[in-house]
């Protein structure tokens, strides 16, 4: 590695661009274009350094693709490519990608790393030192961690090289803190300069306000603008919010990117834009979780090659809201919404999931499913041994509305979205290969309550889900007269419950103290429990909450009921 | 802690029983009362000191119930009730629990410790120092590490306390170390004592043989006995094979403990058992396979309180292997087969798999499908608009089978068994809610030659297959004619590419140099990459391979093709 610069014209490193950019795991020609092209119009703009997420050359989160060698050569031979195309750059260029340890070291084989790249050289290395590893994140799975943060220098100019979870230690922000070292506060009390954090940090809500704290509250602590550059857009059942921004040593933001999408923007440190006088604050209210929701699925679809996709429209709110956010996120001409009426179906569902149709402008067919229910109830008759009915019959129904989706999907290639929420996920009110079935579940991260709270922000201009749908009382209609109250408590209740448990971790007692009645509470946490062999059969579902089922919450199937 | 003895009669603590139970994640009472029991039965024998596994008050893995305070309270309060009963034992007992840290500490809450209760106290805690996090293991998701081996003292004597993972990293054993610290040598080098090691270590398939190595390479490497307690039984995917051992200080296994059932084996330490002449040399063979498929099945039915089962029985290889496991774990009176047939099944399918249903003795019925599907056809032929037949088709017929199957758990409580194979589930070659579906996909980490493999050794004193099923083409009969061969390369030549890219992660032109063609190596490494959302839908699996799909190998789906 060259400590020292190539010949060159200098370039003011103090002009810095951030480039929240939307990369894909293991597309490194993709991604390394998308870092070439970003410096090259970084140095347009008279910029002296770009710099661009973690992990961007191999795109985030690599997970077990870091084990495979036609991965990692892949990732260490497009930093190759970078280095040798900066040689007809003036801008410095950080990037982030896997850097190798010697071979002969003990442990992980990799570490995260931001890389700067200039005129040729790779001038400066650093290791993400603090390695996140729960919820989402296996870092220790993947990564040695590194020591300290780096100082880096550039044409005279220096810098604190970060990633990610590296400023998440702040013994003056968390009370509860995750590690004993704090990488900032090692370098930052004894050398103030800017601080750099490249980022992958995916979406919570109320997240970026956390994040935004925190940042300013580093900033102002050690007096140094802080540069903050996270990835933007979905991937799997992650989505990034980008909101890269720039904060000046008070800890305001004086520049700030877009939500969700890619955005370059351009700082310049030796002139700070003024901070407003109204604080900027960032906010998460039901328009940026609209944004994650149809970014994650457009991302989904996107990268995993669907150009369109189909769900079953019920005249439910489930369903409806999910077929606005897929009409915001492929275009209304490329969703397809499938009625599937039964015996059950009430003419007010057909007529509400027409509506909804008719609004968004998506075309919709109708694939009646009682004359298959009626054979399979005749041809399982014996089977079923004459037993009374129960909820095999209602299964079947929702298993043959699945396999009809997925016979659409097999035949034109359309992704198959299912509709179900968190509320049904959680206590298995929903049906394994039946409306469970799908390869996105677009909104299984919000509860009841939130979907409805979803519906009514997607109202707000004008009626797009008809107001019956928000009125009515919800119901499978799997049998005559069915409502969800008939299996479930009222939703608020359910609702609230589920939080305390899920995301608050509150323990049973805690909830009964919050109000709610013993044997309601015991009931609701033992079908959560005894729930996860379906969820461990779900549909990757698109994260927006600080706890939600998937890679995140990983709980045995067996087990004892321990309350 | 105390760390002085109460009053009472010395016991002979070289004396120990090792304990190899199986237990239940979160069944504290059940747990407890069999360390309880055991402790009994180990003083009645004389015994000084009795051991159990790793996590042993727990069961293991609690993976993320560890974040949940009702877990992680009960679990403390059992240790105390270990505690209490102990004052009437003289036998010392050590087990695996989790200890809280202090409530200001950085980092993890709990350690995963051995702690060694005698008469009424805490006499010696050992924290794990060494943390695996790869694979199935998420230890530092959950735990702070140790610093040290603990030398612990009972009645006068001293013995090195263990964690699992803690005598994994012996660097005369392994060419390549996980972990920079031995904890074993940083004790051993200087005091020479008996090495007791507590583990919950999953089988794989050639595990033991390995396990037996390196520790006998420990106990001559220090000259000193090593006492190993494996977990025993089978919990989700995982199985754990027991097969506890003593080995005397010249690495000789002088007392070894059953494979997969509980057992307790005594050893006395002061007059260890001569090694036989023959070394006893720890083997995997087809027998220990059947035994852990077996094993893994009873268990997750008896935890999931499933009493019965049923299958698919196709009349081939695969429903045949699986119903012989089935009938092995469960008895023939609580396994149904469930015969299917479609206008492609032929006659000889249908013998077959009465055959099979007859020589195991399990009760069968006949559900034909043909109808439901033609109305499936009928039914969707508008929707799907006239183009020409394709996969569509073949899914529709796997998924109502699917769902018979699932109809008849829903009635009757049946656990739905999967018979999907590794190689199937790598490539694709299996429909989602079709022949996916199940509670348990009892042999889906074996490859299409292991299940061959399997089938002649469950065959090897009389006919338990037919013979025809052991010789005829594979073949999903889901249209006329077809075999596998007809979508897939042959399966000698798929299994050796699959077993070199998933277990020994080969890259695609080390495969393709163990002289298989690049075009073909090429498209089943696609395939593999391809199929990861059906995967992740997919029921769990029996892990007996180095690397099995589910929790020990997670891949992005949405991703690029980077080879």
């Amino acid at each position: 590695m060259s400590l020292t610069l190539s010949h060159g014209p200098t370039v003011n490193v103090l002009i810095v661009t951030l480039h929240q950019i939307n990369t894909t795991v293991g597309d490194f020609d993709g991604n390394l274009e998308r870092i070439i092209s970003g410096a090259r119009e970084s140095e347009r703009q008279g910029a002296g350094m770009a710099v661009f997420p973690e992990l961007s050359i191999t795109g985030y989160p690599p997970l077990d693709l870091l084990e495979l060698r036609d991965f990692t050569d892949n990732a260490q031979e497009a930093l190759q490519r970078l280095v040798a195309a900066s040689r007809g750059l003036s801008v410095a260029v950080l990037v982030g990608t896997i850097l190798p340890r010697d071979s002969t070291s003990e442990g992980k084989p990799f570490q995260n790393a931001a890389v700067l790249v200039h005129r040729g050289h790779v001038q400066a290395t650093h290791a993400k030192v603090l390695l996140p590893t729960y919820d989402v994140f296996d870092e220790s799975r993947y990564f040695h961690p590194g020591a300290t943060l780096t100082l880096a220098e550039v044409e005279g100019k220096s810098f604190a090289l970060s990633v990610c979870e590296d400023v998440w230690n702040d013994k003056t922000y968390w009370s509860k803190r995750q590690y004993h070292q704090d990488p900032v506060e090692e370098l930052l009390v004894r050398t103030q300069v800017p601080l750099i954090n490249i980022a992958a940090s995916p979406y919570s809500h109320g997240k970026g306000r956390m994040r935004q704290e925190m940042l300013a509250n580093t900033a102002r602590r050690y007096g140094v603008p802080v540069l903050y550059v996270n990835q933007a857009g979905g991937t799997d059942s992650l989505v990034f919010d980008g909101r890269s921004l720039a904060m000046d040593p008070a800890g305001r933001i004086v520049a700030l990117a877009e939500s969700f999408s890619e955005e370059l923007l351009a700082v310049d440190l030796d002139h700070l834009p003024a901070a407003t006088e109204q604080v900027q604050e960032i906010q998460d209210g039901m328009d940026t979780l609209f944004l994650a929701l149809s970014t994650g699925l457009r991302d989904y679809a996107a990268k995993c090659g669907f150009g369109s996709s189909v769900l079953g429209l019920s005249g439910g709110i489930d369903s409806s809201v999910t077929a606005v956010i897929a009409c915001e996120a492929m275009g209304p001409e490329n969703v397809q919404g499938i009625l599937m009426p039964s015996p059950f179906t009430s003419p007010s569902s057909i007529e509400d999931a027409l509506a909804v149709a008719s609004k968004l402008g998506i075309r919709t067919k109708t694939i009646p499913i009682t004359g298959i229910y009626r054979r399979y109830l005749e041809d399982l008759d014996e089977g079923l041994e004459g037993l009374p009915g129960d909820a095999t019959e209602e299964n079947i129904q929702a298993r043959i509305r699945g396999n009809i989706l997925m016979a659409l999907s097999n035949r034109f290639g359309h992704l198959v979205l299912s509709t179900g929420n968190k509320s049904e996920l959680a206590t298995g009110y929903c049906t394994l290969y039946g409306d469970m079935s799908g390869g996105l579940a677009v909104i299984s991260d919000l509860l009841k309550g939130q979907v409805y709270e979803l519906a009514r922000y997607i109202n707000r201009h004008r009626e797009i889900i008809p107001g019956s749908v928000l009125v009515k009382p919800p119901t499978a209609e799997l049998r005559p007269g069915q409502v969800d109250s008939d299996s479930l408590p009222p939703y608020d209740i359910l609702d609230a419950v589920l939080e305390a448990y899920i995301e608050d971790k509150k323990t049973l007692h805690e909830i009964v103290k919050m109000g709610y009645p013993l044997d309601l509470v015991r009931r609701i946490l033992g079908l959560i429990e005894g729930n996860e062999y379906k969820r461990q059969q779900a549909a990757p579902g698109i994260k927006v909450s600080w706890k939600a089922f998937g890679l995140g919450r990983r709980c045995p199937i067996a087990k004892a009921d321990f309350f």
